[in-house]
C-alpha cells in the first residue's frame, strides 16, 4: 500500500537528517533542498544528495533562491561580515549575525507549493527552538502561525501539515534520536565556514559538537586539527 | 524629512500600479519585482521598470524564483496547460488553472526579508479578493495570518505591516482609484498570454477590461483586433 507522501526540507545538516529519518518511518519522501548563496552551498548540496541516495528518494527538488544573497543582511551570505566563532549565544543575547532574515519562510513557501502540486499531506523541517542559535524563524510559534497562513492561502481541498519534530529537542537529544532511528549522521554537514573538514569553532560546529558530547558518542565527520 | 520606507511588490500590472500609487502618497519606495517563469515575464519586467522610473524609485530589487516553473501546477507556467479564455470564473467555481500554488507567499517572504534588512516598516501588495480570479492566496484572511507569522518569525525589534489597500475593491473601483491618484495606468501590463498587444480574452484581460468599462473610461493600452 502506498504511504502518505511527505515533503522534507533537507539542508544536509545534522538536524534535517534526523528530521528526515523521522519522516521516513511512515511516509514516502519528496526531498527538497534550497540553495541561497550561503558560504558552504556546494558542500551542503553534496550532503543532500548523499542523504537522498541513502533513503532512496526518487522525488528531489533543488530550488535556488540566490536573491537572498542580493538582499544580504547575514554573515552567512556576506563575505564582509565575520561569522561568530567566540562561543555559543547566551539566553537573551541578540540574534547572531548568521541569521538570514526570514529565511525559513522562503523554505516553507517552496515546500508548500511543491506539496500542493504533488499532493503531499505534510511538510517537514528540522527547525530547533531550544538549544539553538536563537533565530526568530526557528520558533515554534512561527511555525504554528505559518501553518494557519497555509490553510488560508492554498486551495480549499489542500491540507498540508507543518511538522517540526525537533523543535523542542536539545542537540544531545537530536543526536540520540538520530542514532535510535539509524540516521546516517556520517553523511551530514553542519559547518558554516569550510567545505573539506569542518572548522569545529563556528557557531554551528560548536552546537553540533556539544550535541555529540552530550550524547556520549563521537561525531563521525572529520574536523580540522586544532591549535596547529 | 525622510518618510517611512515601504517595500512595494510591483508585477507591472494594473492592481500593483494602483497599490504603488497608494504607497507613494506618504512613503519612500523600495520596489520589488519577482520573475517566476510566467509566460509574459519579460513584458511584465518592462512594465515594472517603466513604473519604477515614473515614481523615481532608486531602490529596486528583481528576484528570480524560477523554481516555481519546475514545481509547475499552473497554466501560467506550463505551456502544456491552456489558459482559460472562456470567461470569468463564477462565484463558487473551482480555482482556475492559472493559480500558481501558494505563489503570493513567496512574494511576501521575499518582501519581508528585504524589508527587514533595509528597515522598511511596511510591505505592500496589490492583492484583490473581491472581483478577482478566486485565488486562495489573494484572500484577506491569508494576509492577516501571514502578518502574524511575520511578527513571530523576524527579529524582536522588527515591525513590518502587510498592506493590502485593494483587497476589497472591485476592478472598476481600482481603475477609479488609480485615476484619482494619477497612477500611470498606461504603463501597466495585465495580459497572461501575449507580449505586444494584449489579447483581450484571457481571464486577466477580461477582468481588466470590465474594470475600465465599469469606471466608464477607455483602457489606454493597445489590444489585438478582435474577430479578425
Amino acid at each position: 500500500m502506498a504511504r502518505e507522501l511527505a515533503v522534507v526540507l533537507a539542508s544536509g545538516g545534522l538536524d534535517s537528517c534526523v528530521c528526515l529519518a523521522e519522516a521516513a518511518r511512515d511516509h514516502d519522501l519528496a526531498l527538497l533542498h534550497v540553495n541561497y548563496g550561503q558560504r558552504t552551498e556546494a558542500r551542503e548540496l553534496a550532503a543532500f544528495g548523499a542523504l537522498a541516495d541513502h533513503y532512496g528518494a526518487a522525488r528531489r527538488l533543488v530550488a535556488d533562491i540566490g536573491y537572498l544573497k542580493a538582499i544580504g543582511g547575514s554573515s552567512l551570505l556576506d563575505p564582509a561580515l565575520a561569522v561568530e566563532t567566540a562561543g555559543l549565544p547566551a539566553v537573551g543575547a541578540p540574534v547572531p549575525s548568521t541569521y538570514v532574515p526570514f529565511r525559513n519562510a522562503h523554505l516553507l513557501a517552496i515546500g508548500v507549493s511543491w506539496a500542493e502540486v504533488i499532493g503531499a499531506g505534510s511538510l517537514w523541517i528540522g527547525a530547533v527552538e531550544e538549544d539553538s542559535s536563537g533565530y526568530p524563524d526557528c520558533r515554534e510559534e512561527f511555525y504554528r502561525r505559518f501553518a494557519a497562513a497555509v490553510d488560508a492561502g492554498t486551495k480549499p481541498g489542500t491540507r498540508i501539515r507543518i511538522e517540526t519534530p525537533l523543535i523542542r529537542l536539545d542537540k544531545a537529544a537530536i543526536v540520540r534520536r538520530g542514532l535510535a532511528l539509524g540516521a546516517p549522521l556520517h553523511l551530514t554537514w553542519s559547518c558554516y565556514t569550510e567545505a573539506d573538514t569542518a572548522c569545529g569553532v563556528c557557531e554551528s560546529c560548536r552546537l553540533r559538537l556539544r550535541g555529540f558530547a552530550g550524547a556520549g558518542v563521537e561525531d563521525p565527520i572529520p574536523y580540522a586539527p586544532r591549535g596547529a
